[in-house]
């Protein structure tokens, strides 16, 4: 089966600077991808052109006059982008042309767009972003990130769901374990809200760990993580800001004097293997779970590479049915609810 | 002026092991430190023996016959150990025998017993936690960091205050850049709470930046980072595990073969200093700020180092007034929110 990605070639810091060689590369690397580039049709062409292109065959180009801004409100873009490279590579998914689609761009407009034009699976009201976080074992994955604040016990054990059938899929686990985070671990810490959920999650049929704390992300004691979206996000900011202060600190403490400069050259080839293997760009691609197809949001300052995982994320995930699954998974759950 | 404060010797994963010998080191640092050891006689006055006690003088021991446990709940402990090490070097601090107190012990037991001891300052339902942490810039402080859950924009306004005041006394920053921690920094983001304290803090003589991500902690933008208790708490946790994590994967890329061996050991020195920089150890102490008097709460864990640290915190505290500044701004704020 061949999985046909629409890519919004304009998202993003770099545009298609960054997005038309990932998806080439993306290309290599999978011969049952097709990708169909949605922007401004003479850029991505002239990329194009630079970069020689020898899967002809399966790129694509559609037109898109408009740009979403980066700071665009979601509504104001919805409303008035119809035309942008973000709304058709959306609109490409719901005629069914493609089967999912990739952006780098303002993430709230992605999610509203994606939203009102493929719609939510029946049972969830708004998506939840989901990524792969790597962790001393390989790595887990942590939902919501920032979609939904203020998420009810319900919302959560939807996240839960959602996240264990992801997993399930993706990664091949047949029973990811799942963890709420909250800040202990015993059962009278926390809000009344994860208490709740840990209540709905007990009496599901989810592999429920209990709770986690924070550094439960990078021990990999379970498979995923489960929180509301501005833990979340705070999560994944603090982790983001650290190793930035770390990776900072390094550059500064080898490039001090002469002698740690040589320290810093023969340490040369560690430092590449370390850094590779808590590379963010190798987690890049958040998906927006609970929609009808798969969406996939890039960091908006994604580079090459870490726009080509984004890409092959969003195949993995619909040669695996992950949405049809979720779907399937919701309605058994909600049927036995209602009994 | 000698500061006097009282160390529950007994507290935290080690016990006199650790805290007698930080004791005696912080009494070798400060010739304006007193401290009273509390803990059972014998096991205290082993390891003043076995380390000899050049300031005689300047410790007292008070023996204690109990000791809370650290998975003990707090009510339990607040009830049941009345002749803890803990419970008595609050109640030095009480009777004013001690100006401020320190325990590496379960961190519920000591909020709750302080809390019933010593009594919050007027305008004050509890305590927050709050800490310095590491950033590019030096450090920043951020509270609450776990005792408050579902904190109402007032209580975050009030834990701006307080957070205030102290970087303002302890670090001698006159006017501190206070930060609010959401998932975006534009004002339609975040949950209601965060959007009604950013109002709030706004309209206060706070200098007041606006909202920061969970990257800001690691910036220093700002000096003081104001939360709600779980998403500090989160936030700590995450950067421990992930912390955790880095050292782990570079000790097993230097330790791969012979040669990244070698390159380890050219890189001593650099890994030292960079160690150094983000040393957990020395930001341990976080104070429970909004008591009528300073009590400090170490890690667990910590070692001497650490708890020394924790002791030297306590002092400078007290030094510094940090109770009295906070009670009386917060007096000023109340009459002026009266008007």
């Amino acid at each position: 089966m061949t999985v046909t990605v629409a890519v919004d070639a304009m998202g993003g810091d770099h545009g298609p600077e960054v997005t038309v060689p990932a998806a080439l590369t993306a290309l290599q690397r999978e011969s049952d991808l097709d990708l169909i580039l949605v922007g401004r049709d003479r850029e991505v062409q002239a990329q194009l052109n630079t970069l020689g292109n020898p899967a002809q065959d399966r790129v694509r180009l559609v037109n898109a006059t408009q740009i979403v801004g980066m700071d665009e409100l979601p509504a104001q873009a919805l409303r008035s982008k119809k035309d942008s490279s973000m709304r058709i590579a959306i609109n490409l998914v719901k005629s069914g042309d493609a089967d999912a689609c990739v952006s780098a761009g303002n993430t709230g407009a992605l999610m509203a767009t994606a939203r009102f034009v493929l719609k939510t699976l029946p049972g969830i009201d708004r998506p939840a972003i989901v990524s792969a976080m790597p962790s001393l074992r390989g790595h887990i994955h942590m939902l919501d990130l920032g979609a939904n604040v203020d998420s009810p016990p319900e919302l959560l054990l939807q996240f839960a769901v959602m996240g264990s059938i992801l997993v399930k899929y993706v990664e091949n686990k047949p029973n990811p374990r799942i963890g709420l985070l909250n800040i202990g671990v015993e059962d009278i810490k926390g809000n009344d809200i994860v208490k709740r959920a840990a209540e709905l999650m007990r009496n599901s049929s989810l592999n429920y760990q209990g709770f986690v704390e924070g550094d439960a992300i990078y021990t990999g004691d379970v498979d995923v993580i489960v929180c509301d979206g501005f833990d979340g996000n705070v999560a994944l900011k603090t982790s983001e800001g650290l190793a930035q202060m770390i990776s900072h600190f390094t550059r500064e403490e080898y490039g001090r004097n002469l002698l740690t400069r040589l320290a810093g050259l023969i340490s040369l080839p560690v430092m590449k293997s370390l850094r590779k293997r808590v590379d963010h760009r190798r987690y890049n691609g958040a998906t927006l779970v609970g929609l009808r197809s798969t969406v996939i949001k890039s960091h908006g300052s994604a580079d090459t590479l870490a726009f080509r995982h984004a890409i092959l994320e969003a195949f993995t995930e619909v040669k695996n049915k992950v949405p049809v699954h979720i779907r399937e998974e919701l309605t058994d759950m909600m049927q036995a609810a209602d009994r």
